[in-house]
């Protein structure tokens, strides 16, 4: 039975992967009094005359959605609202798993991106904070830009961030190795959706200055007018060159290859034609842009993807549950960019020097130790920062 | 320490009713390989080609948004969505605790009906069931009715119908004592919210002929003006001989007095005014109508109140667990009288013949066999009465 086939029995067996658990006695008039009526009425009351006080007296303080629209799930893509659940509840059970985070799935049948910011705007009450997860681009960066500027809450987009953060962590550790300093290298990413720009721009903000995306039409080159809005602003501080040309074009002597687009895109040729020890990264999935036995056999010197089938799985599960765990403890107004930065920086350190070779860049996505390592960097960077409340 | 100041101190200690619960194991590679990527494809395809398949393959089928925009909660009335956030939760544990229903507290920052509305149904594909909660009158009538027309799965309102059903049951038990026919006895129910006005209707589709619904102003009678919309159709089937007075007046030779206003509006003449051996619901909260001792010295012979500190609770706690628990295990298409007519039968036939007394007519809110048999029956009625899916 292959993994789909099993997959899906489970899912059968399972009825859900996620539940709600009773956290307090309600099997006596007594626990009933106090958790429910008469006594309930002290609490409401206490958060009627002051809204911060739903952070202390209710699970609000802890509590995540998980919200889609449904529009662009793993590698399928616009498959539904309803259909996008199994994703959603399972990224809940990791966030209970790893972060002691309750989240909570709920999938939104629109595609309006005014109608989607009102509906989250009007259910934000009851959480704190807002993780966005398969809203297809580019209405994914309106709705997690506008959020941010209108709750007073962590919004965090994690197909865009959390990509970013983990590349940015194996980047940092492949460094390492090949001994590159990252003001220095080439880096080409392929792929100009939301995770594509998303990891473009967050590198550049740990210090990439040579950076070239590209997209199906090949390089993004600034002023070309074929570029989408979100595409057109990153052509305007990557590829400064203004390089054209298509993707084999861009990693002629690249040091490192991103690639969050479609599988197969990449040749050994093409991989040959890159600079000294190259790291390659071919996350799409179900099937990477090269596989990375090609790679190697092209001359790869360390290569990452996004399947568990092969070494350095390069998995946002690393980065939400501690993100989270960290920017709730210390009630953050936000997730800014240091808080993104430190949980890179916490992930990349979870390598010792003695482990780190190149096919052992990251921990494990089941690493518990990793997860609390994000949460306290992250919640550190927020303190630091200044967006933390506590 | 009274029970506001213990429950306040204890909403601090608890951080929160209810959490969420991983139910499947993530701890491993080929743990997270299933529960997660790449495997959840296969469950989010099945989906897309049939929407059904959402209640086998997630947790939807068991679960349930207690929703509220907080403007009637408890009797502290609009206190905002944020603070009827310690009442929801407290909903949702007892959905746990009493009906093994995964309930998820969410508070809609909106008090404008549409918005509303159109914020349920966007989000509607994540559950199995609506419970609506503490939104005022006349708002809760529209916004349940048109949720329950555009949506097809259960949708209830529980200060209406629960409250409905556990007065009817505490009714129908009070009536075997006394040796009285519900289609001879003469009601007065007192408060025309949406309560009273649901309880009214309720009684009326079990048999009751003479009733009688009071407000502020007195007696609702048939082409008044000053009656709202709600209220002008409760009249046109109720007060059949367009009696005109005030409650007072209503109250004389009545069988049956109900409450759902406020505190203290029944004297112990106007109970001393009513038929043979009257019954009173003064369920007011926290303060009832008539105080119960008041009442039995005035000469009534069954007293319940909405209160634990008296005998005969009357709680929709026993409703709501169980009225979810029965409609989810047959998929209901919605929730019909043939159900909520089902769940107060059931409350009422909880307590036998030899237990019945003027003092105990209805089982206790944490009898788990009262609830059981609220789901039972209600399953039964669905199926009977041709809604249910399973």
């Amino acid at each position: 039975m292959d993994i789909n086939e099993k997959s899906l029995q489970k899912h059968y067996e399972w009825k859900g992967k996620i539940e709600t658990k009773c956290r307090v006695d309600v099997s006596s008039r007594e626990a009933l009094m106090e958790a429910y009526t008469p006594g309930v009425a002290a609490p409401c009351l206490e958060i009627s005359k002051d809204v911060d006080k739903s952070f202390l007296l209710t699970r609000r303080w802890n509590t995540v959605p998980v919200i889609t629209d449904g529009t662009a799930v793993l590698g399928l893509g616009d498959i539904g609202p309803e259909a996008g659940m199994p994703v959603m509840e399972g990224k809940c059970a990791l966030f209970k798993a790893y972060g002691d985070v309750d989240a909570f799935p709920i999938c939104i049948k629109s595609k309006d991106t005014e109608e989607i910011i009102q509906t989250i705007k009007l259910i934000s009450g009851s959480f704190g904070g807002i993780n966005l997860e398969d809203i297809s681009a580019p209405r994914c960066f309106e709705i997690e830009t506008r959020l941010k500027e209108e709750l007073g809450i962590p919004v965090f987009h994690d197909d865009q961030h959390g990509t970013a953060i983990v590349i940015a962590a194996a980047l940092l550790n492949a460094l390492k190795i090949v001994k590159k300093d990252i003001g220095e290298i080439h880096v080409v990413v392929n792929g100009a959706g939301a995770a594509g720009i998303a990891i473009a721009r967050f590198l550049l903000g740990f210090g990439v200055k040579h950076l070239i995306s590209c997209d199906r039409f090949g390089i993004l080159v600034e002023g070309d007018p074929q570029l989408n809005p979100a595409q057109a602003e990153l052509a305007k501080i990557t590829n400064r060159q203004h390089k054209k040309g298509l993707l084999k074009d861009a990693m002629v002597g690249a040091d490192v290859f991103i690639g969050v687009s479609v599988g197969n895109v990449v040749s050994k040729e093409m991989v040959a034609s890159m600079g000294d020890k190259p790291i390659l990264f071919p996350c799409a999935n179900p099937i990477p842009e090269i596989n990375p036995v090609d790679a190697k056999e092209a001359g790869a010197y360390i290569v990452g993807t996004g399947s568990s089938q092969y070494p350095n799985q390069i998995n946002n599960v690393l980065v939400f549950p501690g993100l989270f765990r960290g920017a709730l403890d210390v009630r953050a107004k936000t997730v800014n960019l240091e808080m993104m930065k430190a949980a890179s920086i916490g992930i990349a350190g979870c390598v010792s020097d003695e482990e780190l070779s190149p096919d052992y860049i990251l921990p494990y996505a089941y690493d518990k130790k990793a997860h609390e390592t994000v949460a306290k960097e992250v919640a550190k960077a927020a303190r630091d920062s200044g967006v933390a409340r506590l």
